[in-house]
């Protein structure tokens, strides 16, 4: 195994930092990174905002739900999906692609373009022997973060991205069994095996809690899902993403 | 500038592979590679369908547009956004999760899991050697995607992964400049810096494309942009993804 697949496979959130601030160099190179992967057709559908001043990283921790990480870190990212500029060059030219700019298909596009920039910068990151977490919290509540970071039409924030020396030495979580993720040829879509490997990843997730709490907590990962799913939380996303200009046809 | 980070700076699109089948312990790697992504509130909503039947390779091929990588390389990868476990979940435990598989904000989190996972994979596989490149032309006819692969509701094809043994020796293609897609603490949309900066690029992307072909191709960034954009492809997306369970609502 490879010094970079060793990276990979290490990953862990990580939600405490140092105060010690990226060098420029380093932020160089996780948005170069991040500029390297992949993207749809050329397309470079997404931007980064790097987020240094105090007052709206505190306001994005607090957006977020009071997470402290996203104000106390080594640099913050927020990804977003951007059409922007391809909009203004297309009213310079005076070219009609507002069709393609407001379908899903384009919307899928920027959403993926974002997510594979991001990822490059986490490896990047992780290579350098630092630490990231991605911030979903930030989708919160996006109509404060636009006017935070003043983003302009076509623009959707994604997700944060908070990077430091690590300060906390979290361990690697499970995953779904690979036999559930993977499919050859043709997706299984059996019920009983669904049932089966999702039984026996909830005994291996419940021994994680029950281990690192010393047995405070006894959780599945079926129980930690539904959880979630029933919340049905940030129901005003469609209509964020569409007054973006994006995701409406 | 570690290995990891050479890697990433390194990808450039291999569409020419040796007809050498990677091995299990290969395909092994770069699943648990891709399992290792971050995902938000460990929701892991995302499958990966492993193509090797030489039918279905051959159809894929040709529903993306006659891409012969498709059909030859080392193995080909379709990465799909996939809910499909958490509703099956639901239903066993009589949850009504229907509003949070349904909206906007959870499609979104099935994509970013998707590409994060993808990525991962990617920069996986490129450390080993080999080259890599996503196939969003799966994406022209997701319908008969989905009848060759059986995937069920709530689940959506993204886009393919042919991954191999590079046959041929494809540069690294320009970016946008950095200062275009990096923003410090506010979105800066000024119109006559995307115009100056747009048309600095254009003028890169003009030299690299006459100097690779000698001459024979003179395009820019922004006149491939309009072209793309222009056409709208894939229009039925919507309706494709709303038919599936997803971003409706």
């Amino acid at each position: 195994m490879n010094e970079t697949i060793e990276t990979i496979l290490n990953h862990r959130s990580i939600r405490k930092f140092q105060d010690e601030p990226l060098t420029e160099a380093q932020v160089h190179t996780l948005i170069q990174s991040a500029q390297s992967a992949a993207t749809s057709s050329y397309i470079q559908a997404y931007s980064i905002v790097g987020v240094t001043d105090r007052e709206k990283k505190k306001a994005l921790a607090e957006l977020a739900g009071g997470q402290s990480y996203v104000e106390h870190n080594g640099h913050f990212f927020v990804f977003c999906a951007d059409l922007y500029r391809h909009a203004v060059l297309a009213e310079e030219k005076d070219v009609e692609i507002t069709p393609a700019l407001e379908s899903t298909e384009k919307f899928m596009v920027t959403v993926v373009d974002a997510a594979l920039a991001a990822q490059n910068a986490a490896i990047a990151a992780e290579s350098m022997g630092l630490g990231i977490c991605y911030i979903g919290g930030i989708r919160n509540d996006l109509e404060q973060v636009q006017q935070l970071l003043e983003t302009p039409a076509y623009v959707v924030p994604l997700f944060g991205f908070a990077v430091g020396v690590p300060r906390d030495n979290a361990s690697t979580k499970p995953r779904l069994p690979m036999t559930h993720i993977y499919h050859e040829n043709t997706y299984d879509a059996d019920r009983a095996r669904v049932h089966e490997e999702i039984a026996a990843y909830d005994e291996t997730i419940q021994a994680y809690y029950e281990e690192r709490t010393g047995g405070a907590r006894s959780d599945t990962w079926s129980e930690q899902m539904m959880r979630l799913l029933q919340k049905n939380s940030r129901s005003y996303m469609k209509d964020f993403v569409q007054n973006q200009g994006l995701n409406r046809r």
